[in-house]
């Protein structure tokens, strides 16, 4: 069993979009990538909630096999945000960041997760990434994000992390600040040097470029944004990209020390990654992965390959 | 012989990029159409230039096999465009449009070029593009571009012109302008009502979508942008695209109304188009077509093919 183990928050958000408006819904880094990853492969979460997180939450959760066992519950809130989006979109402002019990997060992988094969870094603190990679024994392949906070304000703790991950996943903009540069492919090389040897850059609705090292030279991979007949909610949409990407390749067993890999798992990787994005941005929050199946997701990845053959 | 006529501007430029300054160079929508668009068939302009229009500028065109015979030459001076490119490459700002000779342009079709089956019609007002096409005695694929200012202040003569085109090359922020719809799947359906059966849409760096009907439904292609090591000279791109997908389309004697059509040509004719804008960037103006040739050509469609497929 490729068991993947999953870090990060788990949080309620209000949000205000064009189609409506929810005052509090289930949501967090962790919770978006496990629900996500679920579907490809069995997933196992560290995270810390308070005492207002709900039964039913925790529930859904269980009902897709998640192991919630590294789930910490503490006195106090649970990590609340809440955002408002713009009529198009593609901009949103924070109206209210609490981190509550978030900000004393000391993320303890209970003794099973250790010797798990995978492991996936949601966007936390540096320094807390860098604390779970090391409880880890030996695991095939681990990688993250980041956000701009930390590449700005604690620039030589994520270097130090991320010099120890297989891959990154970071938006373009990021990308860019992380590395200097402007150029996506001159980015991509800068933070190869950095560690990972696999770089994900997502770029929203245009889709996400995949660069990996092969036989010496740069080699980049492009898909797009799946068109959605309408954009109900893009929370999450990026941490459910996460979930599908490192989910198909714990699913495929993939370990970059071995050179008998069909790389092509790679490249599908990204395209599930795109194809959980967007089932994502269906409805609010984490409701369409109430009643996504894994048969819905073949026929998107399907999709995906005629809008992109050629 | 899939002979095609491209109308549109025949210019001086003078640019300004993070690389350097030029003061006067070759330039106009229909040079870069032609240019382009002559690595794949035989192609024919109509235009009009003043006296300063230079002896070496018609020989580089005759070089690549265009007929000239529809480029009339009148008192005074070339149509001239100047502008200066913002650092990352994304923006720029006109610093002198003189229209000159272009501003009493009536394009007259040599007797010779209205047979031919293929008619791009590059961003001119719509009524001059409208009376070109009725020149012409039946051609098999009409398509063409257009621009902010024509959809804002010319929409109903706009209207009455693409209604006889069986495409229409748009970018994103026109679509949107055009359609009334911010999502693109919705703004080329909007788009297909107006007349084209195929609309495509250029997203700049992040490459092109493609829609068409097919058996009822819209299907839809995307093209990613292809990643260059450097943008020297953005000045062009989009015309570029536009002769290399007409070009290829002109070579493929693809022809609508025919059933038998390989419906691949016409997804193959996006990537060629982005072949084709992506080359044109590597150097000042329409430097890179004195010495691009078919195998170049053909090799980075194969990095296309590379980069999509998984």
């Amino acid at each position: 069993m490729s068991s993947l183990v999953v870090v990060g928050s788990l949080a309620y958000d209000a949000v205000e979009t064009p189609h409506g408006k929810v005052d509090r819904m289930l949501g967090g880094a962790c919770t978006y990538i496990s629900l996500s990853a679920s579907y490809f492969t069995q997933v196992n979460i560290v995270g810390v909630v308070g005492e207002d997180f709900a039964q039913q939450d925790v529930d859904l959760l269980t009902s897709r096999g998640i192991g919630v066992e590294g789930m910490e519950r503490v006195a106090g809130k649970s990590f609340f945000w809440s955002g408002r989006y713009s009529d198009d979109m593609n901009d949103r402002v924070t109206l209210v960041t609490d981190l509550n019990v978030f900000a004393t997060f000391d993320p303890k992988l209970p003794a099973a997760y250790r010797q798990m094969p995978y492991l996936f870094l949601g966007n936390i603190q540096p320094e807390l990434q860098k604390q779970v990679r090391a409880q880890m024994a030996g695991p095939k392949l681990v990688g993250g994000d980041t956000m701009n906070y930390w590449i700005a304000d604690h620039r030589q703790s994520l270097l130090a992390t991320i010099k120890e991950w297989n891959f990154l996943l970071i938006n373009d903009g990021e990308a860019r600040m992380l590395s200097g540069k402007s150029n996506l492919k001159q980015a991509a090389e800068v933070i190869m040097a950095m560690g990972p040897s696999v770089v994900i850059i997502k770029r929203g609705e245009y889709g996400a470029l995949l660069f990996v090292r092969h036989n010496g030279s740069l080699r980049w991979f492009a898909a797009p944004g799946y068109l959605l007949d309408q954009v109900f909610d893009p929370t999450g949409a990026g941490d459910s990209f996460a979930g599908g990407f490192m989910g198909y390749l714990a699913s495929r067993n993939l370990d970059l020390a071995n050179a008998d890999n069909d790389p092509r798992d790679m490249l599908r990787a990204v395209i599930y990654g795109s194809v959980m994005g967007s089932y994502c941005c269906e409805q609010f929050g984490v409701d369409r992965f109430r009643t996504l199946t894994r048969a819905e997701i073949d026929a998107r990845f399907q999709e995906f390959q005629d809008a992109t053959a050629f």
